[in-house]
């Protein structure tokens, strides 16, 4: 028998299964200095621990997106060792503050599973839970993958398909972690833009674009200690489709979040994510442009309001047509919920 | 009306405008790995609590050239994203050691405007200071950029230069940082020479080169925040004269500074940058030497001296001619003082 | 006189002779976050504070590969900056833990030369021993290089080889440094299998695959401070026999030994080097795979095992089919003992 882990096939995974992945992770601040170089980041309150302080935390705390990619980077050796494909993301959470120093785990739990018609694949449901060292819950969301049957004669088991929300509900919203007494400096964060400045249905052209290399995708992925071999192995890629390393749909979210701070500075953090999908695949090479749609507002009180945003990345057409995700340039679609200061909470 | 940001033009500019930069940083053991990772930086100072702690300090401070470059990052978005070339630096004085969990942020005024004679360009002095989240100033320096004008029928300004020393005097330079009651170890920081051993006028080859790939100069800019597109983006500068992204002059400095080790590795701490200027744009692939020719020496009291030092960094040859400024392959020189130990200050 | 270093030749070594290397360098928090983004590395052990406290210590140690490299580093511009080859390790020993905040220090004792029958180069033998802030030994090895002379009629030396161990007997082996209390917890290592498992003789593929790219063994190779050239210098290499930069050594074993955590995942801690040698070059574009065979097993007492790992690296072949190390495929060969807990150290 192997030691090594061969991954589970469509066929392994039932409604119920609970999986607590391996190697728990202390975040620190090597990590988001890392983060930073690989993403260009320029959200103040993830930057510094004096802006972050006036917000009445102790420190700046670990940008969400870095959680995210931390905690779906430990699914990915038991859940989409053998996926073919990472179909979406929904209902995701924020749910506690994460500073460096913190431990995060996962478990997550095969909420749906449907074969799909060829009787060679099929689409497995998870709800994954991320927890610190004290044991609290940072981060829940769901994801759906495509996973390879080891044998198409396995019988296909009953399809459940779980009932998503189309997005997390405003009044479900997380509060947001910082506070703000009127003192929040809006020339430090990078704009003067409040909640009251931006319209539903407004878009907002980014401008920059970065170029990713083979080198920034591989230590990112690694950093997030995802395993997924097509990201990492030229040889295996070689005869793949592609016949290329794919960089991980990770990286793209988060440099097309860090390109979004040029027009969205203020709307620093992430509350939820409602859904988001990888369009077309991203090689090393290929220059990332985002824009972003203001779908819906929501005020939260405490002078505090989030921003209903739909992030657009392309490759290597610049976002000032706003092309959507139809276009054969885009390659991710990301809803999610930011939050943002009302014009009462500025001290200017 | 668009939220992201155009950066400002000649035009927008005028004398005793203030700039406060967004974005401030906690630089932190995370940011030190990265630049020694990114540099190959070896002064022990800079690498060692436990050397710093002989020299009386708490723990080993963060590299002046990280903070310039952090400092330096913060300006670029509302100084220089039009710029079309970065003409210069003077006048920079580090005027207090910064740790890891110190929080750097920067201010701007403009100190002059002198419009070129095609009416489509103009330079723009600024002095910038860095603080800390005491407020104290740990940088100040001026530089001087070429920046695009928006419209050409913009009226010129009243051209206003400002008045700049060619070198910090020996007798403002800050005190060195840390101090050493005889207990110097010359053999842990890498070199047996004292401030009695370096002669005006002698010129020192560093010997090794280093060869900078497209990911590596792309991480440090955007772990120094600095936005400039010029560097990040390679579909818009394949329309530019260059063809390719332009390595940011920081990441030069940096690496010829590393080098610089090979024969001032006692001359560790930057007091000073007296002149500073880009000669030649460097790109991905090529090779960096360095060679440095003693300009000046000051004794500055209890057992430290300082060095003032030119470095010369070359691509692609090595510095062992000792290429000179206007030699073609010169890419780089940079005036500077460096604080360095008398003989008395060495254990041995 | 040059104030650069020429490092030494091989006429230069004799045996007696002490070296105290330069830089002594703290391990941080952000050289830990970068080895985990350079190397993939996943052992709970290395990964996560909380882990490591569940084993009866304060925090998440160094990996025992770090403070290998970064001792190996210091001895580079003393021992090897005119090496020709690496040509092996013996009797490497662990001998406390490091944690982030620990300031390395290092110093060789040559403990044999040899010249070679061509007259050009000779062999040295080291012992380097590294040091925490306190002055304790933290790693003890020897290694032995080959060495150009400078003057070929500089004359031979008293031959003095060594008498090194074959391997670090196992009643020698260093404590592990974490104590497991039947509370070990294989789920969150990443196994079940315990060291009961393991059968002398087995042999374990590792699976996965993983390209180098320039930028990311520059980057490591850097954060070790080595400044052998051979590894940064594409001008210099153009002309040398393999016309292009060799990756270091060091980023193969670590590569390696994370792409083992696949197979050997409860294995986490080295507790001894017995012996090494890097078969083949590495270059950037190569895809690094690795299997393990287990050469022995040792029972440590209190919950604890040993097993004797002979790890074969090889370039761009999986290892599947166990290729041996004279296979031309063949990069790396590393015997290593390493702690894994018994079953009745399990929690389940």
């Amino acid at each position: 028998m192997t030691k090594s882990n061969p991954g589970l096939f469509f066929e392994n995974f039932y409604v119920g299964m609970v999986l607590r992945h391996a190697t728990p992770k202390t975040l620190t601040e090597g990590d988001v200095a890392l983060y930073t170089g690989l993403t260009g980041s320029r959200y103040a309150l993830y930057s510094s621990d004096a802006f972050a302080r006036d917000g009445d935390l102790d420190a700046a705390p670990i940008d969400p997106l870095l959680i995210f990619h931390t905690v779906f980077g430990k699914t990915v050796p038991d859940i989409s060792l053998n996926a073919v494909a990472n179909l979406g993301y929904a209902d995701g959470r924020f749910l506690a503050p994460v500073y460096p120093g913190d431990t995060l785990s996962a478990v997550s739990e095969v909420i749906g599973v449907k074969e799909n018609s060829n009787g060679k694949t099929g689409v497995v449901y998870v709800r994954t839970t991320g927890f610190n060292q004290q044991g609290d819950v940072v981060l829940s969301y769901v994801r759906w993958v495509m996973v390879n049957k080891a044998d198409a004669a396995a019988p296909a088991p009953t399809p459940i398909v779980p009932d998503l929300p189309a997005f997390v509900p405003a009044d479900e919203l997380p509060s947001p972690a910082p506070y703000w007494e009127g003192n929040y400096d809006g020339t430090l964060a990078g704009s003067v833009h409040s909640f009251e400045d931006y319209e539903i249905g407004e878009r907002i052209n980014h401008v920059d674009g970065m170029t990713v290399e083979e080198a920034e995708h591989q230590i990112a992925t690694r950093l997030y200690q995802n395993t997924a071999k097509v990201h990492f192995d030229a040889i295996v890629q070689a005869s793949s489709r592609q016949g290329r390393r794919l960089i991980y749909g990770g990286v793209v979210i988060s440099i097309a979040r860090a390109l979004a701070f040029n027009g969205l500075a203020n709307a620093a953090e992430i509350l939820a994510i409602n859904a988001g999908r990888h369009i077309n695949p991203l090689f090393a090479g290929d220059t990332i442009y985002a824009w972003s749609e203001v779908l819906d507002k929501a005020d939260l009180g405490q002078g505090q309001g989030a921003l209903r945003l739909r992030l657009i990345a392309t490759k290597n057409v610049s976002g000032c047509d706003f092309p959507g995700p139809d276009s054969s340039d885009a390659i991710l679609e990301f809803d999610y919920w930011a939050a943002i200061p009302l014009r009462a909470s500025f001290a200017v």
